[in-house]
């Protein structure tokens, strides 16, 4: 199977580092021209979903803007530019719970948008974590830190109470993971 | 919890029925405005994972505009203005795969974008899937149809082979559900 080339971009519109929209030239294996085909352009990110020490899940219940009411979440996060993702990770989880976490298993990096790009989307489980200081998140959402029993979690992933795609994938391939490698029982 | 308060919206960009792009004027609870949060519309879409009566799951090797090589990936479609998510999902496994099936599990519907909107994927699982018909997909991707065992789909799954977001949320949920209800051994 042949990829599809790109032949030209041009920028469209430019909001800020947050967002920028492309139009593509690309040609097709069979030579057709799609002439202005739309890319989306913003930040790549991760996502943390923690298991603790004592086999609690970390949780936040926030609102967020795209999203009905609230919802549970899994920590979150843009890269810096430069910055590696597991980095990112890290340091997230650390400023938004106030959480280490000895065990890192990468759960996949994920294209958002498999026409339009729009980011990639880095997947980790933070195994084994433990409380080492406050917090500081200086996100503008509210949110509050729950911490979950595997049952709980279970029910809530079923049930669609993670609202955002990312976060439900972050805890479906985190259970997935676990029951695998028999680190849940 | 508060929700943010949308004040005003702005369309910033069109493209066409793929993409538009607004700028919202939002208040936050403590009263703070933001005069310039962007927002994405792209379609809303379904996406299906189906297992046929013989156990097997059909998934497409195929390539995608914004994935790198070819990837794994289930149904996928475009919800048509008025169309209920089921029955596109009906009708996008029937056209690309030329299957039906007796059971529909909907495994969540979830926003792309926690911060941006972008879609609500619906995510199906088709349980029970036989063959009825040839397919007349249109789809400008080349793809092949393959029938995947369970221990297939679950290494392809922890190994990244299911290259898109809402591709390995549906077969992460899928299997979550089938281990839940005892359909899987």
């Amino acid at each position: 199977m042949k990829p599809w080339k790109t032949l030209a971009r041009r920028t469209v519109f430019t909001h800020s580092k947050y967002l920028t929209v492309e139009t593509h030239t690309v040609e097709l294996p069979d030579g057709r021209i799609i002439p202005d085909w739309p890319w989306i352009i913003t930040p790549d990110y991760i996502n943390v979903i923690a298991l603790t020490e004592e086999g609690k899940w970390l949780c936040f219940r926030q609102t967020k803007y795209a999203l009905e009411g609230t919802s549970l979440a899994p920590v979150g996060g843009y890269i810096e530019p430069g910055e590696d993702p597991l980095e990112t990770a890290k340091r997230e989880l650390r400023e938004e719970t106030g959480y280490e976490a000895p065990e890192w298993i990468h759960l996949g990096s994920y294209t958002v948008g498999a026409n339009r790009g729009i980011a990639t989307g880095h997947l980790y489980l933070a195994y084994g974590a433990y409380y080492v200081t406050q917090p500081k998140s200086d996100d503008l959402e509210e949110q509050e830190l729950l911490l979950l029993d595997t049952t709980e979690v279970e029910k809530a992933l079923a049930q669609g109470e993670f609202k955002a795609l990312s976060w439900a994938a972050n805890v479906a391939l985190a259970l997935l993971y676990l029951r695998r490698s028999g680190k849940l029982s």
